[in-house]
């Protein structure tokens, strides 16, 4: 295993459940790691972010690796629904840009507004999967928002996975997915 | 993803940890599906049980499938050094033989002394990886006690990730798998 599990293991995760016809929302672009990740798996990603540094980033590295199979997106997240209806899975890696301003964070009202927004929408085997980053202030608000919407989840519909490391000191990041089990309407 | 959220995750961990050259102890061979696994990503594999019944069924399996890089010792786990003293790593699926006698089961101090025997025999990037039963009396017994052990893990030798399903009534299975990021003697 490389040095950061809980990356590696997010992409063991979305490589056992994306198939190469599905569509994909990346609802954090960032610096597009996961954009060009996922895009290598899917057949399309929607990516979203609302800084105009993370859009110029990726696209430079979606040049680069010439991937052609990604729309990127500057709006947030929660507009999603302006640009796409139907999808497999979602991937939220929250938190701020990498190297960017660290006061523009995804914000817990925001994250859980969205996942409420997409939960309906996502087919049976579909899935939304969310790296957590507890260790800066926000995020901690965020994780524990999540925590408390998770835990109300209808388990009948819903399947919701976790991975961490326990017992570390510094709140290192962790991984909830939740997988859709049966369609709403069925 | 199948069913067994947490056994197919499990297999996705192990797949990804197992290279084609390495040698693994399946330390409950059981029902021997895990055994097949095994072998079938790894060169050999030492599988363990104390139940004839294991080792019978086991074998069947292994015939059926053309099978014959794995030893099956009729042996408590326990005494895994009296066979084997290099192995990249080690799978425990705790609990009863499933269709067996659910009063013969792992029991925690075994588990833990077996484990304490293991963990310096790794290599660097060497792991275990168990399967951990909650739901019956002694499992759950077992996972306290593992919990508490594996609280104290040296965190500069060892990562500890654990996957689980939160928020289910059921106490459900879950995993810890220990990865040795450091040999001891270096």
């Amino acid at each position: 295993m490389k040095n950061n599990l809980i990356l590696e293991t997010a992409h063991l995760l979305l490589k056992n459940n994306i198939e190469s016809n599905d569509v994909i929302i990346d609802a954090t672009m960032g610096n597009g790691n996961d954009t060009i990740f996922l895009a290598e798996h899917a057949k399309f990603v929607y990516a979203f972010d609302i800084q105009k540094q993370a859009i110029i980033e990726t696209q430079k590295k979606l040049d680069q690796h010439q991937i052609k199979n990604v729309q990127l997106i500057l709006d947030s997240h929660e507009n999603f629904n302006k640009y796409i209806t139907k999808f497999k899975g979602v991937v939220f890696n929250l938190g701020y840009l990498p190297k960017g301003d660290k006061s523009i964070t995804t914000k817990k009202e925001v994250t859980i507004r969205t996942i409420k927004l997409m939960l309906p929408l996502l087919d049976a085997k579909g899935f939304i999967l969310i790296v957590v980053y507890p260790g800066h202030p926000e995020g901690n608000f965020e994780s524990i928002a999540l925590t408390s919407y998770f835990s109300e989840l209808n388990p009948l519909l819903y399947k919701l996975l976790k991975v961490d490391l326990p017992f570390q000191d510094n709140q290192p990041p962790y991984i909830y997915m939740i997988i859709k089990i049966k369609d709403e309407s069925n």
